[in-house]
């Protein structure tokens, strides 16, 4: 149980002697959100850790423990769901660099696991912390870091506890999903009002929805968006290991660059 | 020199009238940021204002004032560029948003000039807006409206002052730019590290750089980065009318849904 | 069209050069405000820019573009008129200034369009400015520097789209006036409640009006105060050119000291 | 001891009694500030309480306890000084306003005692509680207020624990001067730098000066500027009622009014 | 009248005397909040005061004026009751230490006279000084500096305007008691409710009640909590002489210390 | 690994089932913070969430996932310690609990795993919760709850990683314990600056330390203080259940009031 890739996990001793030898750390930031009736309302926090965790122990650094409650306004549509303020979010994650950055840390990786929807305020946060902070800050999202996978592989368009995240989840949390419990909808929208960062196509840009907007997709498959029943074990894995290369490669890179 | 389309240029009682036939209004958002030695440090603002008004002219809808000054960090390495906080940025738009809301507008597209830098947080703001005022808000970034384009045209990806920005002011405001002055510089990259919406590789998410990061495109072509040299007023006049009906046609119909 | 006392006009090597011998700044602060039904939304922006290029102009100094939305909750009872609130006001142009600061401007005139209402902000930006950042800021206002002149010309007290600002409208952007619109209206209020600063009489302090109180002015007058059927362009140039004269004789004594 | 004027000698029956016959409430505004060596650091609140008393005494009204300390930057150039960010005071004065129009209170008369300086945050807090409270709100300030007398007593413009504010003192809290150590001193400055609300010419607006600024009236006088050794108590006693008989004046119109 | 232990008594020479042998400064901080029919709404500021006064006597060091608002949301059930947000009065009683700070102050005492409530906001604000401000801070509350005394005279829990508060003010501001009008009532509530830093059983933490908690005493005795009808003044001196003497012990030591 | 008694295991429509029969949920917090070399900086936040485990799954409700990160300034000094300012922990836990009782839930328990420090900020987020949600918050703190135990086992007073915190830790964590590296130290100061709830003496109120105030704890015993190595799994039980058992009693009390 105890796995020396968390920060929390270790004394404060230990963190200073990985300080000798790295200054990266992985900072995953979930969402507290419905996902489905087939997946849990803490899908998004789980994917994030669950990557960061692959992560830290291929490319040995360190991640922090997840800020769990993410940016969700639009699935207030659904019980359990939590949604804290932008802005309140951008000081949180400020304050959690910043306090890290004390003690030593540089390069700090990012990590949403809610796709697409908080990428805006970690972004602001992590601008922040460059300039006030001279630390170096990426933001790394599962979308944007599928983009090959998903066309060679020929997925839909991103959706919400649809066929990509319920195989990670098959994958990573398998016993926290209720497959019988899923419901397939396909929401249908203009081109350009597509938010997957793979369409090719014009598009604008994403604004989360409103809770009136979410109530096709409620009424339709109880929250889903997407093929969820197509989801597999071995897709996730496929998934899970695609994104995890990618960011262990982006940080080995980084380690050896001053 | 008076055009109707714009929200300033009217007396109130004009606008009463306005509010008749439509709740539509365009808000441009632009940046004063150095755009090399060939373009005016207002070049963001000024193509959002260019777009906003051909937009409206043919959809026949108000556009308000722009809010000329956004957030653009990264350039302050030159003299001459003004960078507002995210977090301000979010509540002046939001205020304005607010005050039209107040009179009956209920449609609101905010027009980023100021190609990707802007848009995360005008998310926040356009979300806030949605929620809590009960009205519609389209985010619209030309370098989204124009991937069909750029990959039909053979587009370089997007860079700073560069060809496709350089040609765009050359058919708006051709009397601000200097081509004598004009200089290409290639800024070398991890295909990871676009932030161009086209690329379809995988890629991690936008963050504005610091200025220590920029100090390479300063020092190699006075804070370009891209091939400004190539640019033409015929291609400037592509792109403008492309992303101009694009928006229209999103208009229009957004005009007739409920 | 290319006017380079406008910031925004130039690039930023031509900032650069300007820096070497001058680090004097204007900006202009304007609203979105209702002016009757025969001055534009955009009047007050309007003259503050005039006034700012003209001063440049003969001062032979820069001015930043306007910041164009206001403080103006009392206006809001008729449409189009947009509000900021004062506390998001102050953190913009404080940005502003900071970020002209970071180039090496030292001397920021601020310059109210919108007369009286703005000031009490632009007060306490300007101050935090001067002391935080180590330059000098002054504040104008064109009720405040014409006194003289509309004692001396017998000018009635401030109204709102009044004799005043409609001349001075017919003067700088005389399209924009639609004098067949005008109607008169004299507020009626006690001595105490004068917001002039002409008064000679005790009175209390300015507090911008309720929407209710405004009533009286929009049932009467669409929203005028004063006189402006008695407008004439010869008085507006006759106000302009002292305003102006005022404030570049300010600047040029504020070069030379050190 | 005990006078029921104020707020906070009533227990809250008491209060509650006098909620039926009056809604109208006085809110002394000061400052802790340097005033000189003559004049005790509490000055502007001393001179805020005495108003707020006298007037509260003849128009048969209430008086909340003073807000102690305002904005003085300015001043925090000589020990004892305090200063609180205007933004802060804006939020703290509009709570004191809005808890009292939770009990009823709907006619607030904001007293400033630190001439000028406080005026601009205090417009602002006005300005929000009149528009979200619906309640209504004067500031009234003793320069404004005092224009006419000094006038005709050929007083000359405001300075800083001058004759005017000493004699007052000597008026209200005569214990408090300590005569043998007031000092004189003429700051000299532009027409178009003077404050004073009199001044017929044409000026800038008031921005607070630096600590820099203000070392010459230090170096000379001990912080004063005016002319202290002028002062009697008879013309304290002057100033004080007329601008006692101002305030109850425009408090028993304002009690009928609806 | 004239006492020179506060702060706003003196001249700004005679703070630059004191700073030359002490750096200790007390800040009373107390509420304006109904306390029954008996006492005064300032009772709390009231003994906040005559506490830091008779501290600052004895122990020769100098105390600031009050704080007179706090934070008292569950008395806004009755008239006269004024409660500010706390997240202000951090900010506000930061801005007092950090003025006091610049001019050399080093040692702070927070002085609460409105038992247990405020204390949460004036940590935070400790915290902040001492951290950011190299200063130290002590924060002191009556309920905390009295536990010893008030076992040894079999004093019951705390409540409201109740047997402790009502002799102290009879002895410190015994004119502004009316002790004909006092109520007993004691209130119910489980041990884990129980508030009183006092209580050997477990307890949960204090969270101010709501108004609708606050009804049952409110009812049954106009706002009071605990037995008023059995103070004394002879118990007032006792307890004022308790804490003061604690307090100028306390004080002595840590003028000492370095 | 699935624990329905956590909201984040569950799916949207399990907790809409729970919502059903109860109202209940807890909001564990706890801080990522240095405890010794002998405890994992996620301490605080393991008790937390184990408490509340506990206690969700003998009282039949639910529990929220935890707030990790808490206010730790004092543990800075050691690394790999997190803490966020207590000004924005307000506004994040509001709206967890904002969001969750828009859904429909009515009683919040709060429950801190890191005694002390953390209730001030949550007291302020309880109460205005209260006042403006209308549901009822209750605080608890283990060094509140547990006072009678520590009286009844002769426990000194608390400490940091001492006796009573890693004999929890071993019985709910064991794991993560290394006895091994267990240093004691006693902590000397006046009893007027304990903090631990027990004590009978009058004291001070808590503020946190500074950097410079935990050097000796640091240097003397890495920062912890108190006597863990007399800890022992049996006392670790004893203390939990104890905690678990008054929290239990307490929230079904609860769930049957109105």
């Amino acid at each position: 149980m105890v796995n020396k890739v968390w920060l929390h996990h270790n004394s404060w001793d230990e963190v200073a002697e990985y300080l000798k030898r790295s200054q990266v750390i992985i900072i995953p930031v979930g969402s507290i959100e419905q996902h489905g009736e087939h997946l849990p309302l803490g899908t998004d926090t789980m994917v994030a850790e669950a990557i960061a965790q692959s992560v830290a122990e291929q490319a040995g650094v360190l991640t922090a423990p997840a800020v769990s409650y993410g940016w969700s306004p639009h699935h207030m549509v659904l019980p359990g769901t939590v949604t804290i303020r932008p802005e309140v979010l951008i000081e949180y994650l400020y304050d959690v660099i910043e306090s890290l950055a004390q003690h030593g840390f540089k390069k700090f990786l990012l990590l949403n696991g809610h796709r697409i929807v908080n990428i805006s305020w970690m972004q602001i946060a992590g601008e922040r912390a460059k300039r006030k902070l001279a630390v170096d800050v990426l933001v790394a999202d599962p979308a944007y870091l599928s983009k090959e996978l998903a066309k060679q592989e020929g997925m839909g368009l991103i959706g919400h506890a649809d066929e990509l995240e319920t195989s990670h989840m098959l994958y990573v949390r398998g016993e926290f999903v209720q497959m019988e419990k899923a419901r397939d909808f396909s929401h249908q929208r203009p081109d350009y009002k597509q938010v997957d960062p793979r369409v090719e196509k014009d598009t604008l840009c994403y604004v989360p929805s409103t809770k009136e907007e979410m109530g096709e997709s409620v009424r339709a498959a109880g929250g889903t968006s997407g093929q969820p029943t197509r989801s597999s074990v071995e897709f996730g894995a496929k998934y899970h290991d695609w994104v995890v290369a990618k960011l262990v490669t982006i940080i080995k890179e980084w380690q050896i660059s001053n």
